[in-house]
């Protein structure tokens, strides 16, 4: 998959690159990314990116062309995605990420700038995307968790294809306790099921678990899941 | 603020102490940043980190002897908060963000592991955080978010304590349109209000994009608007 960040700060994806699993896919051509900074396209002596609201107010505004020239500098594959970062967008959900990873063949994902942008750098975008309710000073987090997710979706980036669909069947619980040596760690010891062998009671012991922990911690989610659940009955 | 991130990758945090506002707030002494390598504090000759899950299963799992070693070997500061990155934690809020930028000095965080982490290590944590309904390959994404929007609202760091304090009342709403110059560009007009000079009819105008654009984009959110309005009536 290719990806194209357009960005001020493109440093901020460096760790992506060279950083555990998602470096290994990207060292591995799973995926290429590319940066792409608003300010070499920028026409004025100043290389300029921001100018004043109109109608006033504090904080400078990422102006159009400078945007709008990075975005169609980029070439285009045929099934390709524009994404918006922005604190408007919809809050990201994993069927974003699945949606995103096996359906295009290029992600683009323009970063706002942390006091504002213009209103029609918007008309450029797809979708517009946020991944939750606070505040940060710019997109480049937002875009580099929406790459982290993406990436570690494309098959041959982490384990195998059934880990992945395991995954999404669970998607509503929350994931068991894990527990590796030792067995006793100051007092605190790893329940005597795990160590039975018996391997029906482990996966009927983790599931429960799994129940009881969404239930306790994110009744919301548990909630989804039992409507799901009584569906598929 | 003191901020200590408990990491096997310390390098992803490099770009949050070079790069723009939150990187001056780190060079103008603000926020200091200690990362913490759990591997460092590996006790055998292969300074591992991580062993097979107990009952079995796909994947390895976080030892807790080089985290809790990590962990302790930090400076206590009076007022500390220990956060640990996990996707069973309470989803992110702009709330957990100001309370920890008002009301700790020290902040550590502990980022998970891509494929788990041994249960005992929870209890080391005063809370756990997860930054959404998605899953990532670490925790170093999300501690990163969470470094990124504290620092943002400690005194000092962007605009003044007065747009801060405007920005949490208006925390319901999301943001109007911004527009910069060119007053045209590609045939898209900045509204002739925002260029009228009638600060009052820019005002309104503003504040009626922000509720349009929240009841049409979030009615979650615009929902919660409207019962906080009534309330204060």
């Amino acid at each position: 998959m290719r990806l194209d960040v357009v960005s001020l700060a493109p440093e901020a994806f460096a760790p992506l690159l060279g950083l555990g699993v998602i470096g290994r896919a990207f060292a591995a051509g799973i995926a290429g990314l590319h940066t792409h900074n608003p300010r070499d396209f920028a026409t004025d002596k100043y290389r300029k990116v921001d100018d004043e609201p109109y109608g006033g107010g504090a904080g400078m505004v990422l102006k159009p062309e400078p945007v709008f020239a990075a975005v169609e500098a980029i070439p285009v594959l045929l099934r390709r995605r524009v994404l918006l970062m922005s604190p408007q967008g919809k809050p990201l959900q994993q069927s974003n990420l699945r949606r995103w990873a096996s359906g295009y063949d290029q992600l683009v994902l323009i970063c706002g700038h942390y006091e504002g942008f213009d209103e029609r750098i918007r008309s450029l975008a797809d979708e517009e995307v946020s991944i939750g309710d606070f505040v940060l000073t710019g997109g480049e987090l937002p875009a580099a968790v929406i790459i982290n997710g993406v990436v570690r979706l494309l098959p041959g980036t982490v384990g195998t294809q059934a880990c992945l669909e395991e995954e999404s069947h669970s998607a509503l619980l929350l994931e068991h306790p894990h527990y590796t040596r030792p067995a006793n760690f100051r007092e605190l010891e790893v329940p005597a099921v795990l160590r039975s062998g018996d391997h029906g009671a482990i996966a009927r012991w983790r599931f429960e678990q799994q129940q009881q922990r969404t239930a306790e911690r994110r009744p919301d989610l548990f909630g989804r899941w039992q409507a799901q659940q009584q569906l598929q009955q």
